[in-house]
């Protein structure tokens, strides 16, 4: 039975694959074998939690692509994917973590058996559940077949959203503006960490009107005090204290599309220097979005950023932003460009970027970030979330 | 500045480590190098969502075990783990998603320079976030060394738990029992499906007195009616409807141990082959956990299992349990033993399965499973949650 509810139109999907064709045989790909469940989704519409088993989508010369997975996940791929039941392989359960038999053995007959475990194929050396040991059992079976890595090709092809994706991220970034809402409205002293980060975490998944909210590939980061040195803690039960600063790294996310940002809560006054870094965040991010426009390049928008943060006396290492769309855990970020001033890939009208300029302090974080769509007039933000430190006394 | 609140004693991590080295003796190994974050987490304590970039710990022949990650992240290890200043080592962010350059070379030059890039070198070949790339990446930089598959050597120390890892079990096992009991008290035709899992998120995340509660490896699954016959769908907005069923496999978490379990939601008169498969399921689990002793094999309480089911009519091809503790995303079992035909495992007091018999018919499936504890007296049931079909008419 077909899925009775899929995200995007067929011919949506026949573009997609027409433009990773297109990218296949830039790099000479003779078949292309995906593993990252966002490519794998964005492809064939997939969508189950089935990652933590072998699983991947064929990209054959011709004909749709082929789904290829555990015997159980047949069925959640019968309901998802747009393509017919002669396009879904499965394997037998007992390659399941079983250290006598590889599940990739079983994906090299496969091919064979079509006269395609052969030429240049093209797989994702780099990205998410393709094991070292896959890679290796995958090969030894099909030992005609040239490896060449794709890592990033199908990543690249999703950089450039859609209409219909961008009315999703419009809708992810409604999600995420009301979480903010709820932080705003509860956070207060003695409040325990998870009573909150419950209860934004139920806002995510509520949604608003018009928009159910799907799970986020990363869950809330929402550390205090000195532990907001650190980027990616969680939380535990620990009270919110006043005097203390909390940093909420967050997403909004409707059928797997995400748009993360992120606040800075300071309970009581907060010290000057927290508020000069604040300024200095406020500042930079104004001249970085302005740079944020197609035509110009990653490394504009970053120069820009990191120019106007010296301007105030403040030094930022890490880059500040990344492409988002399409996510599945562990990673809501697209890891093809960056903004970093090495980065000279050209903005284009459709891309969605997190701009993400955390500024570490000794004693805390400054997180507060900005998704936007670059539009022709340029950076459209995603979220309505009012900007700044939230300061609550 | 230190862990202000380490899960576990030092002597605790001075075993898991001892332990360990044994398995390396025994393996032969010079060094180990581990990427699962739940096998880092049980041998140093270190805790965040960074694991979507590369990082891992490394065993070296004598003293304490090293972390090795993104500088941001060093941060969050120096907040977490149980080692000194000196066993964090860091690259730099250049390194992040850049195609130019992979961090394994980062850790490649760091083992060399302690004189480690040489002898049998252990990776886990076939765990989570240990890619295609990285590992040659790493074997490239480090010439002179062998690399050695040690794919669940820290998987298997893990499988019999101290009484301190138990006690986190037991509370993870209550709440996994509230979120049953949000459940019950709230699913009612009509109600949209995304409504009710905020409703269970928020509940386990809450926890219950005395035990908050933390993010699941995996997100709930939740599917209703045709949806149910596929093991691994999430969930979407459409309301519970009379005459379906849904399951709901969900687990509860304390400080990462994971206690999952799974119910079967009808609303309204379960037809007579849902009620039929249900006793079957029942009379079969009575018959399987009665077998579920130290000294059995996991193979014994496997075929039991079987017969009983069979003798009642039914009939399943996959495994039907498997070990659960300390996880991080995206899986909570421990891929060690399973619960099959085939797996001569001894059981041990101490260890921990998700028994975990689903049954999938044509139109749904029947899920109602038993996080256990192998006791000296035989299984103990880590959750309260009455057996059986949960039905609503």
């Amino acid at each position: 039975m077909a899925n009775p509810d899929p995200a995007f139109t067929r011919e949506e999907y026949a573009d997609r694959l027409a433009d990773v064709r297109r990218r296949m045989a830039a790099a000479g790909l003779d078949l292309l074998y995906i593993t990252d469940p966002s490519n794998m989704a964005w492809l064939t519409g997939y969508d189950g939690w089935s990652f933590y088993v072998h699983q991947g989508v064929i990209v054959p010369p011709e004909g749709p692509p082929l789904w290829w997975g555990r015997s159980m996940d047949g069925a959640g791929a019968r309901r998802t994917v747009w393509m017919g039941e002669e396009c879904i392989l499965t394997y037998d359960d007992s390659f399941v973590q079983n250290p006598e038999k590889h599940p990739m053995e079983d994906l090299a007959a496969k091919l064979a058996e079509r006269g395609l475990a052969q030429g240049r194929i093209g797989v994702e050396m780099d990205n998410y559940y393709f094991s070292a040991a896959a890679c290796e059992a995958l090969f030894t079976g099909a030992p005609e077949a040239d490896r060449v890595n794709a890592t990033g090709l199908v990543n690249w092809a999703r950089a450039v959203k859609s209409a219909a994706e961008i009315a999703f991220m419009r809708k992810a970034g409604a999600i995420v503006t009301r979480m903010h809402e709820v932080i705003a409205e509860m956070a207060e002293p003695g409040l325990p960490k998870n009573v909150l980060v419950a209860e934004i975490t139920r806002a995510g998944i509520l949604g608003v009107e018009g928009a159910w909210g799907d799970y986020p590939a990363i869950v809330p980061m929402a550390p205090s005090g000195m532990d907001a040195t650190a980027p990616h803690l969680t939380w535990n039960d620990q009270p919110l204290r006043g005097g203390e600063s909390t940093f909420f790294e967050i997403a909004g996310v409707y059928r797997r599309y995400h748009v993360p940002q992120s606040r800075t809560l300071f309970l009581g006054e907060p010290p000057a220097h927290f508020l000069q870094a604040e300024i200095a965040v406020q500042a930079a991010t104004e001249a970085a979005l302005a740079e944020a426009r197609p035509g110009n390049r990653c490394c504009d928008v970053a120069h820009a950023f990191y120019v106007a943060l010296n301007a105030h006396g403040f030094e930022k290492k890490s880059r500040c932003g990344y492409p988002i769309g399409l996510s599945y855990p562990p990673d809501w970020g697209e890891r093809t460009m960056s903004f970093r001033e090495s980065d000279e890939t050209v903005l284009q009208a459709g891309m969605c970027f997190h701009f993400m300029p955390a500024l570490w302090l000794d004693d805390g974080c400054i997180e507060t970030t900005e998704p936007i769509l670059i539009t022709e007039a340029g950076a459209e933000r995603l979220a309505a979330t009012p900007p700044g430190l939230l300061i609550k006394t």
